[in-house]
């Protein structure tokens, strides 16, 4: 019976009967007409959701780490510096993955539970007269702290020492479930992936490329080959892939992108804000303290809580899956133990987030915490109920 | 999105995905031999949910409306007495069908939210001594206002009197949620539906006769056809149908069975009363009342609850359906306007129920009930948590 | 890998993966306004399939046969005289239900492989003066036999006497496959289900009645109870069923019209006679000999084929079974072991037919059948790939 | 209606609807005990298929070229000499990867239509004293002329000459439809897919090193992060990934290892050889020639079939498809316009290969081919029930 719950991890989400349907076609011939001519609208059709107008997209089967490593080699050369904030888990990755990829990484090293720090950018980036900074990588929305950052304030900071160094966005856990605006902020590269805003199963990442990034490919030198842009962009030009292309999931996609455009993406936004805020509603009302350390960078998909001093959050979250059968995000990295997370994107109802509330606090009574049964769900009931927009 | 919700009507069930597969098998022949050598094994297994050895099963493609029709028209003759106790809208139901057949019926009014009379009956039994009195028939499980009869009560009353009625019991929303035990019971003719216990899609009338009933076939002179017990059990001895069977549906059952026996009956009725109690401490939190009359008499599949004075239970499960998306059950016949229902049956767990809790109470809240957020969901949550076996 | 097979049964026919997915959704309130309001207009769009327009159209719970129970017993008083042909295994099935519901049937009996015999019912009903004959039954697509009626003819000939009987046509296997009139052949009940043309699930009766026909509800006195007009009409005004209705089936439905009428349904009748033709130029090459004893009486949703003497053609189809996994229909009633059926309505193509024909002829090949292997498939390719119409 | 018509592609191949229900799960969490234990045995599995004791398995979520990506950087170091003999599409892309990552390829040009030259790799490799030629690729399975190459024969050149060369064999369209055996054959690294002879949807890289692979991981400088052996070897440890893993398809790949062993490796085997023998009698009855140039070459999972000189393959495959609703596979590369092909793997049946012969004659006749309706349908006929060992 524990697969009737719904997960709360922030990612991959639970999903819509109507994409489990569009995955769930029998096999079609990926060379034929019918595929073809889907394959360009549906490009299209994403870069409204990245909301840029001259970017490109590229759709690679595998995981948003496939996504990264395609932007990196794509556009870079091994030697070329990069610029990373470390601000959680998932900054972690990149740097790692720009180390093997030959890149000079140069972090700044920030406390978890901050964002991009766009005045430290800034700094450093003019004191860098020489423009050896190839490329600027932050994290939209840090899955482990629940952090979500300002990248238009990132690219101002840029902008303002007129440094052509390109911005690289790890969106990958915010699109599609909170507001990104690829081109208005100046962003080269977003990555994405289909398991999270799109509601999807996990198996494709998604990348979008600004004509600066394009341009950039000529002269990158960092090796590649199945991420290819390339290749990718030359045969999705036919309607093609440059191997054989995941139809399933590219079907789910295309459902995904209607019932995002049928929702409305504000909407979609609205939605994200309402459950993020009814979590955090409870969280307050638990006592409790988010990681993320000031209001304007709450993430609307994930909310990473502190445990109270004392308790280990590894032990709240098996606690909840063993006795429950609830799953919600461990804490990551330096946060591991010392705090859990709530994962409230992708297809998720005020009704379903309540259920979450409900379960992590009868786990943490029983387990002794020091909070009582109901005040979390009331707290996020009230708020509910009271900002919901929906007719009744 | 709403469609991820689950829904809290007294059946159909949510149902798990696990079974949802089985019936969406493609298209097998119903003549093969694949289909012909499952048919009796089910059956059989279908039996053990009955709790019946001797008895016999049918399955006939209908609603369990169409599983009542069966039982009377087989073993029944126009003019023929029935004792039937009204105590809800099912009950109706079945009197109005027991009249359009031509029986005699002679009903026994009680008040709604009290379950089958025994001591009445006991007592217009010993007046007949000229056994005109065919049959008694009892709802097990009231949907209407969440009351379960006890039927070894029922049979005691009769054998007290030595009277030779066959005992015919709807326990279509009981069967496989709540312990049935058909020959203990010395029930004649038990009729349930895939919709409930089973997590099905509705169109399975599942009905179980005993000996006696099956003896009874043979004088019984209502009309019958397409609900024929004897056309349905000579062609299923050879694994066939007297008509195209649903063969989707019957595979589905096949899964169901094996769900309810991968997870114990008694763990099956064991959880469907936690989850019950679990409501009907929230309900003791607001402040409310249940139709039923005393705790001897409440259903662990269905709660059905007074509004307050002055308050529309229309109004309320209506609002709970536009605003959140939530499908809770109306109030029916004399409970309309004064009482909902929350169906707690099937495919459910303690995550889901808390949902619904929670939804139920925002939507009172909404509407200037006097109740406070919370505290019926805190109630559930505590009388769950600390009754869960589940091992943590 | 057997399931993988098509079955060439005549129906349940192959289920395409759209209507699959529209019957597999979760569970949702049948008492909420979405099923309420999407209720009347596909009962509207089943009168273009019916050809109705002053019609009103019933679907019940259950299969083809409960149509048959609902048309007679909502129309009909017991000792009403009807009048039948029967020229194959579901006239038969008529006559035995009309009988146990009380009727004087009067049999026409006529040769299995023609059919409904217009002369003989107009010779009949000049001679009934006294309007002793209540009702005509005609078996429009006779599935035993692979014989469609005349159904025009059948009410030229009540008309030419000004006879008041009504008329009711079984047209369970050809409507929604080949061309049905209701309101220009003055059927008055037409009973049909989900498993043929509409390519779903059994599960289904669907009845379409005239106006004549409804205006016998009042005085007809058959005893009926789930199958009533009456009630389903009135509760069907309500978007409600007076049972739980099974929403999946109805949801396929609506996804089934959908399907029909984007293909158009004339597109749909041709592609039926094409697939029907295909398969009667394999018969004739293979010096076999069609049941339906002259080509104006070719069904285009079944062919029934006599097995040539000597052979056992029950022997023929097990052996297509067991060897090749695929299913096709028996010879029934006076056709056992005479004649094997090959079902080509409902989800099928051009492609797939062939494969029938092929599999069929290797079985008739191991039965040492006096046909050369490929003589069929070459005759029937040569007719589709000749007259297909798709663009290539 | 054209989607009901298998594929006749190589690949990906028709689903059974068992694995499509596999992979239709709802989201569970990947950190979960539940994931995490099902994936060693699974890996474990998987090794019975590859027929390794002492290799390891990984499944990258990607399609098959991501495998190979994987297989060249996590054991090779830019400068690192490879050997490939060409002799098709899939050899073609094997060589540009290894370019593209800094490989020194050493190409043996062939003749398309012929296999794995064991002969001129054991005179190149004599020639090596210094042992500069670090690994030897071949493709087993060669999709775009349909042969099938001697593995073995290859490993025994190149122990011939106590060469310490790596053997890499791209199996992605052999593996799970023809025996192969890994550990006998002496292979190191052996790339294969989902899509192909697991029969699921396309997203799953399955690549399996011996333990020589393995100990080259240490010096191995090709720049690699997605596809690192070493980050998927130890968080699989733990039942864990080094990011999202698609649980899906990763179900659907239990549940496909489950289908393949019920049936039996061999028996599996055996059916391909007989689909392809069934093809080829029909290919040999249209007067129509293999690319495979000999019959040791033949692949059985996939035929390649020049078109009669004067025609043009691709107008056939399109108008098969236009007309039809049947894809066949295009020529590929040197093949382009002159041949066709017809993949006959994965999820197939003796009847629907029936009805690709079918259908491809049908198209053949329409554009004029020398050819006669029938007789390729026949001699495949002829062959495959003379040859069926099904129970009848």
């Amino acid at each position: 019976m524990r697969d009737l719950n719904p997960v709360f991890i922030p990612g991959p989400t639970n999903m819509p009967d109507r994409l489990r349907a569009a995955m769930n076609i029998q096999t079609i011939d990926h060379r034929s007409p019918d595929f073809a001519e889907s394959l360009q609208p549906m490009l299209e059709d994403l870069k409204k959701v990245f909301k840029t107008q001259h970017g490109q997209v590229f759709i690679f089967p595998g995981s948003g780490t496939g996504g990264w490593e395609a932007s990196i080699t794509n556009t870079l050369s091994p030697g070329d510096k990069v610029l990373v904030a470390c601000y959680g888990m998932f900054s972690h990755r990149w740097i790692d993955m720009c180390q093997r990829h030959g890149l000079d990484v140069e972090v700044i090293e920030c406390e978890w539970g901050t964002g991009a720090p766009a005045d430290l950018f800034a700094q450093r980036l003019a004191t860098d007269a020489q423009h050896s900074i190839k490329a600027v990588l932050v994290t939209h929305n840090e899955t482990a702290t629940g952090v979500l950052s300002d990248i238009a304030a990132v690219r101002l900071a840029m902008d303002k020492s007129a440094h052509p160094a390109m911005l690289y966005v790890d969106c990958v856990s915010s699109l599609g479930s909170m507001d990104f605006q690829m081109d208005a902020w100046g962003v080269d590269l977003a990555v994405s992936g289909s398991q999270k805003g799109f509601m999807l199963a996990t198996g494709l990442a998604i990348v979008a490329a600004s004509p600066k990034a394009l341009a950039a490919l000529e002269g990158a030198r960092c090796t590649r080959c199945y991420f290819d842009f390339r290749d990718m962009g030359n045969t999705n030009k036919n309607g093609a892939y440059p191997y054989t292309p995941p139809i399933q999931l590219i079907n789910g996609l295309k459902a995904s992108l209607e019932m995002l455009f049928k929702e409305g993406l504000d909407n979609v936004f609205d939605r994200h804000f309402r459950l993020a805020e009814g979590v955090r509603k409870a969280v307050a009302a638990w006592g409790l303290r988010l990681c993320a350390q000031t209001p304007e960078l709450y993430s609307h998909s994930v909310s990473a809580i502190y445990v109270p001093e004392g308790f280990n959050s590894n032990e709240l979250t098996d606690h909840a899956y063993h006795k429950y059968g609830v799953s919600f995000g461990v804490g990551l990295g330096e946060m591991a133990g010392k705090a859990f997370r709530i994962g409230h994107l992708g297809a998720l109802t005020d009704v379903l987030v309540l259920s979450g509330i409900a379960t992590i606090e009868m786990a943490m009574k029983d387990l002794d915490y020091p909070i009582e049964l109901g005040v979390g769900v009331a707290a996020a009931q009230e708020y509910l109920r009271s900002t919901s927009t929906a007719k009744a």
